[in-house]
């Protein structure tokens, strides 16, 4: 496939870009609301729309398992099936085949797993997962990766990596659609050492574009910057960078300022779900007595449906009576929150004045610190 | 207030009339989807507008226990709370008294009962339920009834429609809201005597419109659509009509037919939940593996949000995989099945086809019996 991505503008590190696909084009930086199961929880087609979502990701492996791949290859790939027409980039199923699945035996061919659906057996090799996501008409195809929990050994990590190289390198012989893009995945977890070997040996092979893998998994927070830097160093300059599992609000900017690109996360619309929103002062639990009688919507300075259209009491009402409704109006204003500040940094890059709109955001954004400590490990515990 | 209500054509015993109230006019025969605490469930305002629903109905014991009348006032009464600025109707709060409240006492002067939230004592009466109404901003209030559940002896029924006069005419008695109708309500079992005499009490009050209650509580089918007809044949012709608590496909049609103007339930939203869906062939459960691989819509002759965008197959997967997007999708179908049936019907009555209307409906919708039994018998029970 011909080079997909091009700069367009840069300002120190941080890059604005297109990226092509079959589907159409996407502004970077981008963030990709992630579609696990086909569907944005408590999200609609038409909602993706207005909040401006240009991409989406969705998992091989909860679709391989159900409704199948086959089935949404027959209904037209993944974009008819979703009535999401634009571009989507599927994952390889690696990693939720480590994290969810029964894992039952991994060896150089592939993964052997049961299903946490129904207990089905299932394999997943390097070939295998790029025919799912041939079925699925992913855009975006991932490679299978080995992906080790925060805390291993050097020795597990280096060998998770190596076996990462290989099975990329098999992805990159088998694949051949036209109208997909394949992406590598850089391991070697929090030591720089591994990280420049993994993304040398895979910028050898020649990829349309790389991912960093293995971050947000439990390590600390200056352990994913100094990678993500380090990566955003060593990286081509004219592919894209996709810094996997990453989507807090104070991270897209810090990593954006490191110089990636693209970026998926269920954060936004995760804590959405328990009234957790961002605002641009800082995250805000929605179902507190504070908002109670709130007449003004839960961000003043928000363009979504949901704070143009309902008081903060309303919300917090919704909550308080477990309505479906809140899940979606939080979910919505949590997207936008992200996509918006992802505008924002675009315009502030070709303006040549992210530095000033990383400083004041960083500044204003007060990180709920034990907040974000908590879910970190919460998602982390989840993970393994 | 002057009377709020035109007939402007009949056929045979149905009637298509207009309505009109402070948020707007409303064309008869209406379905009110149902906003029990302020929030159609699953349901945005946004969805409602699209839907052609042109009124709501919103259970004042709900909101009088949460979030609180007095704070719903504060923000503007329901219709900005809610964020759906058309008219609304609430009932007195008590139906759920009865049904959901823990019951401490009842006497002339009114209800005591606990709170299913909380636990905490409550007290409602004739007076104190309109000031409630009033503070929600209802354009069309109800008067408090008491609704004897089906299966009591005649004696007991006749005493809860003796009180519920006695409480209708303090009701009207205390009523002075100039932008608000009041309607009373019919009871009376299933005796074609007691409804006359309850029909004649009221409508000697003189109410700016009539609602037949106590029915949908588990009687058989026959003895509601018998009741349906006395009240068609005994309400004043310039009243607007209200049958309480009916909203099956089936039933809106035959009681439609028997010269009822408005309508509300619950049931098809909580069916949608289920997966139960009503196509123009009958309901449907669209999780059954029937529908797995479907790449058409539910019903391919619907104009709603869910049959324009997506396939069978894709509903069936969202139930599946238990997607908060399945109950959005569920219910914007069956509700606006329901409010098409309306408009179908408005038409049929217009144009003098309303009997060969009902009989092709009524010929080609298969009337799952098992289901519509077993469903109406949880129903009663949950609402005992």
């Amino acid at each position: 496939m011909n080079n997909i991505f091009e700069v367009r503008a840069t300002d120190d590190q941080a890059r604005v870009g297109v990226l092509n696909t079959a589907h159409g084009r996407i502004d970077t930086p981008a963030f990709m609301p992630v579609a696990t199961q086909g569907s944005v929880k408590a999200i609609a087609p038409d909602d993706l729309k207005s909040l401006g979502a240009t991409i989406l990701l969705s998992n091989t492996y909860h679709l391989m398992l159900r409704p199948g791949t086959q089935v949404v290859h027959t209904l037209g790939g993944l974009q008819d099936f979703m009535g999401c027409h634009g571009p989507v980039l599927t994952d390889s199923g690696g990693f939720q085949t480590f994290s969810l699945g029964r894992l039952q035996k991994v060896s150089e061919e592939g993964v052997t797993f049961r299903s946490h659906v129904d207990g089905s057996e299932h394999f997943l090799s390097p070939e295998i997962c790029l025919e799912h996501q041939g079925l699925l008409g992913a855009d975006i195809a991932m490679v299978l990766d080995q992906c080790p929990p925060y805390g291993l050994e050097e020795a597990q990590v280096h060998e998770a990596m190596d076996r990462t190289h290989r099975w990329a390198l098999r992805c990159k012989e088998v694949h051949s659609k036209e109208d997909q893009s394949l992406f590598a995945i850089v391991q070697g977890g929090v030591s720089t050492e591994l990280r420049l070997e993994s993304a040398a040996t895979l910028m050898y092979m020649n990829f349309d574009g790389y991912a960093v893998g293995g971050l947000s998994v439990g390590e600390p927070k200056a352990s994913m910057y100094e990678i993500a830097s380090l990566m955003g160093k060593t990286l081509p300059h004219d592919r894209p960078r996709y810094l996997m599992g990453v989507g807090s609000p104070e991270d897209l900017v810090e990593c954006v300022a490191h110089g990636m690109d693209m970026f998926d996360c269920t954060l936004p619309t995760r804590v959405a779900r328990n009234g957790a929103l961002f605002t641009h002062r800082g995250r805000v639990n929605v179902d507190s007595a504070a908002f109670r009688q709130q007449s003004s919507p839960i961000d003043e300075s928000c363009d979504c449906y949901t704070c143009q259209s309902f008081s903060a009491a309303y919300l917090h009402h919704l909550f308080k009576a477990k309505e479906l409704l809140a899940y979606r109006l939080a979910s919505i204003h949590n997207l936008r929150f992200v996509i918006r500040l992802m505008e924002d940094m675009r315009r502030a890059i070709v303006q040549g004045t992210f530095a000033a709109f990383r400083e004041r955001f960083l500044s204003e954004y007060r990180i709920a610190d034990e907040e974000v400590r908590r879910s970190q490990k919460e998602k982390w515990l989840r993970r393994r």
